[in-house]
């Protein structure tokens, strides 16, 4: 399966402003980047970059600076388009396409399995996150298109509706997990399996239940 | 399977005296309970309510007061060792017993189902919550028992490892989002399906993205 993986490479993470520099967010969004694609290879799906701007990975890239909305759009209408085109024996019209997000640093190729099995006992699959985000998304529906502003997940689900592809959602919290401010952080610290885990150990991050809640502090 | 839900009668959900009074606190945690009941009945479950004090619910409801943790051992120790203690036609030492916070009110039928079948493929199965909480978990192993402080999924692992016992951690955001704060209310208007989301939409509860994070308001 066709898995885009959009990154941004224009100021990555600022929401981690307050606890990392530019230069370790650059580090650690590219940590879980590289996390999330080799659970996408390992889980069997063929990755591509869609960045906002060059960057040095061993995979596929387009470069496209347009807004998220703007640049999966015209990805999912090449992916159906160049399908639509093709003659018979190589219509991939139908062929299901999946968009994962690359701060997911919880996800695990079990995960994103799981993901591409509702993706094919549904026209839209969606992993939502918190605060109704779309954290990734399976769509073998050639008229689905994204918006991800505001609580995405009901626009997405009401989005399937009007186009008349049947929508699951997909119940992961691996894929739920969205790594973008510092709570998050003790997040990958308990369950994160990869680089993004290492990266944070290695940058002095531990575990503080000292405040009620637990968070992740720096040594 | 005896599925154990502890439900604090005592000040419930403090944490979300900003936007609700002590007595809608009272009817929103109800109405919580009553969700993940029905829930794991669906599902096949036998619930028990382990309350703090009396409380007026159509289920077995056995009262203890002390903190959680020794009030769930105590529910663990009486499940394994009854069972023990009875002859081998009736033994149930090794049948699984779960505990199901009472505040999950994103749970469905389907995402308890999937806590038990994790249940039957390990001997102790979690489903962890935001900051390495334990939101529900089966145990079949009658030597493991829980301390609930600080990341508690993370020590309940360590648990499992000590008295021998095959670990297995359950991926699902319904399980995983257990409502305590304010920000959780969100969560619920998004993806509840039963009582708690209609009691917050006819309290006036409605879903808010103005501030770039989605949130829910009172009208």
């Amino acid at each position: 399966m066709e898995v885009i993986v959009p990154f941004s490479t224009d100021r990555p993470k600022s929401r981690l402003a307050d606890v990392l520099s530019p230069d370790e967010r650059r580090a650690f969004a590219r940590a879980m980047l590289t996390d999330v694609l080799e659970s996408i290879v390992a889980a069997g799906g063929e990755p591509r970059v869609l960045a906002t701007d060059a960057v040095d990975v061993d995979r596929t890239v387009t470069v496209d600076d347009r807004p998220l909305t703007d640049a999966v759009n015209a990805a999912l209408d090449e992916h159906f388009e160049t399908a639509a085109a093709g003659d018979a024996e190589t219509d991939r019209s139908h062929d299901p396409v999946a968009v994962v997000m690359a701060d997911l640093a919880l996800a695990t190729p079990a995960a994103i399995d799981r993901l591409f099995a509702a993706g094919c006992d549904a026209d839209v699959a969606v992993a939502p996150g918190r605060g109704g985000g779309t954290n990734a998304f399976v769509a073998s529906h050639p008229a689905f298109r994204v918006d991800y502003h505001g609580a995405s997940y009901l626009d997405h689900r009401e989005i399937a509706a009007e186009v008349g592809a049947a929508f699951v959602a997909v119940d992961s919290r691996r894929l739920g997990t969205d790594v973008d401010e510092a709570d998050d952080l003790a997040e990958v610290l308990i369950h994160g399996e990869g680089r993004a885990a290492r990266w944070l150990r290695e940058a002095g991050f531990v575990l503080d239940a000292s405040g009620g809640r637990v968070g992740a502090v720096r040594e």
